[in-house]
């Protein structure tokens, strides 16, 4: 993995507009068709920080602080975290804002991981390191380890143990 | 909390065909289209659980472990997990078989959280606690809490020396 | 043909949520949409009776007994009433339940006919026989060669003094 | 009912463009969305011929002659056959060709009936008459009521033996 | 360009329902919705006119008189104005009616170009001239000029000094 | 009309992947669903800029340079021009990029106008004046009044003779 990329260089904005078509029947946007704008959003920043194909391996830590209302502007910001071999983390955070309304709001944030594929075999292949350079971005580094063991060891592929980032993490 | 509901009592399935329609670049159904069917299934099982209308809270540890393919039949079994006052985990796995396939195969685990709302005032409502009966249920029961922890470290709504039952559950 | 099936052993089950996406004008489901989720779940039963793909060729009797509204739970029951040479007959019940109901109403009930492909030629191909083993699935078994008839008569294929099973049938 | 309407004042005709989005595993026109755009075409030449909404009761003889390809020129053409006091039978036939090709071949015949709804009540309401004025009109005028009974019968709600018409018909 | 063809040779027409599914945050036909509707009612059009694959490669002055409503039906029609070697422009008119109003008005007026494509090479190929034969067709034809010109002047592939007939045009 | 706006305070940026889902019967990405989410773009881009809902009312000189491939990702970008009394121009550019190349080029380009309607009477109402600070957000402001013009004589609002500043325009 000769290759290093900041996280400036692969972040991507999304902007959508909550139609009746994307709400559930509570009036709100329907949680399946964010997920749906986030995958999106989030696989055009890993392809960018990959320069490959991408799929979706793994969603974490998705929540929902409260309801994106019919005609409220979305706003997806999506940004890598951290690579691992044949894996990259992304973080999303999606803002929200009603149509007369200055003022935005947080309500939602994410992390998405992909696996890069390469173009001629479709295996994976090596992702590119990511170099955080603010305090944020160094955070984001630094605790997706802990994901990563946690995501294992709920998929049954890591015994709790064996977690030693994550002990070390919450014994900080 | 008066009342207890088993597992049982609101499990559901759901059959899907990948249609063209539901597909990535690659040719294989896209991660934000079974984000979608994901989320529908898993609400009507909490809101069958709970008797009310509920709205996603949180996405957790949602794997893919192999893609699905255009013409795949997709089934996706949904069932509590544990009640937390107000909010409700499900249980949510994906088998997938091709058309001209007798086997099946999983290919997506993951857990979603949602609160149930009160009918008038729209308002967080007490949700029945779940009875776990067979060992899985009771596995799913018990590192509920950890998952819960975790999560609520990783939104910054608690602190990860906070996590007392994660570090137990690490430390077993 | 020298396979046998039993109906039960291609029984499926679908259930969706109806989302405002779905509706029409006077806010109840749509009633070409819910024929889309018939004409799927009948597909996946009849692919996995015949082991194969398998093509609409008709629809009949398809009721709409009573308005299916926005926020019901929709669940449908397909399965295989008998097989003609290469083609078979689905039997669809559609149940509906609103989200803060307990009780389920039957909404809708139709037959959609299959032909099933041949994975190489994509020529018709024989399919298993139908096993009835219930006096209701009798019952469908039998009646299957009168609406048969009467789908021959109403496209022009056969003279109405030929439908002899339907007049027997109508004359018991 | 005072009314009365010719066939010719209601008739409608729709044109759609099969795009990758509508079609099924096999690279044809998937039978639901067919179906879709079926219930949507009759249900404007229902309409029209009842000054009124209306909703779908049933489906009967959709019949699938041929496969429809990707990029095909879809026509389906809408007209009532005959009105039941308060319902009324729509006639369809799809036309369909090649982009390439100057030759258009019917693919599709189908029968839809719709209930007509008072716009205060919500209620059914009476439906003008139905004038047939060409040798096809007539035809299919004549031969509803036996399409009528059958639609009753396999529902359950005619004895076989009360369908007096249809046996008229199969004996002529 | 030895085939000359009458605009009557291809005039198509289109109808839709307008479902809340094409609906805005107002409860109004989506302005994208309808451009979507346009694009295939034209590419049909122009597809005959062509007898080959056509790629739209321009939408101009596409007005919108006045809003559509949730249940309105949309009757779209498109005929060709006039050719220019390998690309063709195409007169669209947008008729709309409320499903219990007797009367129709006229929404929206648009023109789009089309390239025909050929079919082995997919190069850009010669397009039949266009007989304009009513009044209306012919001041279609003449002024087409004026918008092909302003056309590149405003894409920035014409400078305004040349645009000589559009000067012709607004002196006249 | 007391307040005026810089551009620059309602440009706004979208992403979006090409799917399967939104290609014509070439493998493209299909004109109208382009022309969905540039409506869905410029409209947020023109509610900024009026702090009000708004409707579009004509869409003028979209233009396509090449195809748009399945795959790529399409970034539009959409700025306003000029504002008339009740009606706002946005400008917008569409980028293109296939997944696996780093360079982007220009596909298209188009010009959308919005009508800002009053929030309580749903009229239309006073729109904040643009202010141009670059030279290209001049040259756009300049040569608004020229589309305008030529809106209104290709819609019949206005005779040829009376579009003096495209005279002018063209005659500079």
């Amino acid at each position: 993995m000769s290759e290093e990329k900041k996280v400036s260089e692969s972040v991507i904005e999304m902007n959508e507009l909550v139609m009746p078509n994307d709400t559930n029947i509570l009036g709100n946007l329907m949680g399946g068709n964010l997920m749906r704008w986030m995958d999106i959003a989030s696989a055009i920043c890993a392809s960018k920080h990959c320069d490959a194909y991408v799929v979706t391996v793994s969603v974490d830590h998705l929540s929902f602080h409260e309801p994106i209302k019919l005609g409220d502007v979305v706003n997806i910001k999506a940004q890598v975290t951290r690579a691992f071999h044949t894996s990259v983390e992304v973080y999303l955070e999606v803002f929200t804002r009603g149509t007369l309304q200055r003022k935005t709001r947080k309500s939602n944030q994410a992390f998405f991981t992909f696996v890069a594929l390469d173009e001629r075999t479709m295996r994976p292949k090596d992702i590119p390191a990511v170099i955080p350079e603010t305090e944020m971005e160094q955070k984001l580094f630094d605790e997706a380890i802990v994901r990563r063991e946690m995501r294992l060891v709920h998929s049954g592929r890591m015994k709790p143990s064996e977690a030693t980032q994550s002990k070390d993490f919450l014994n900080a």
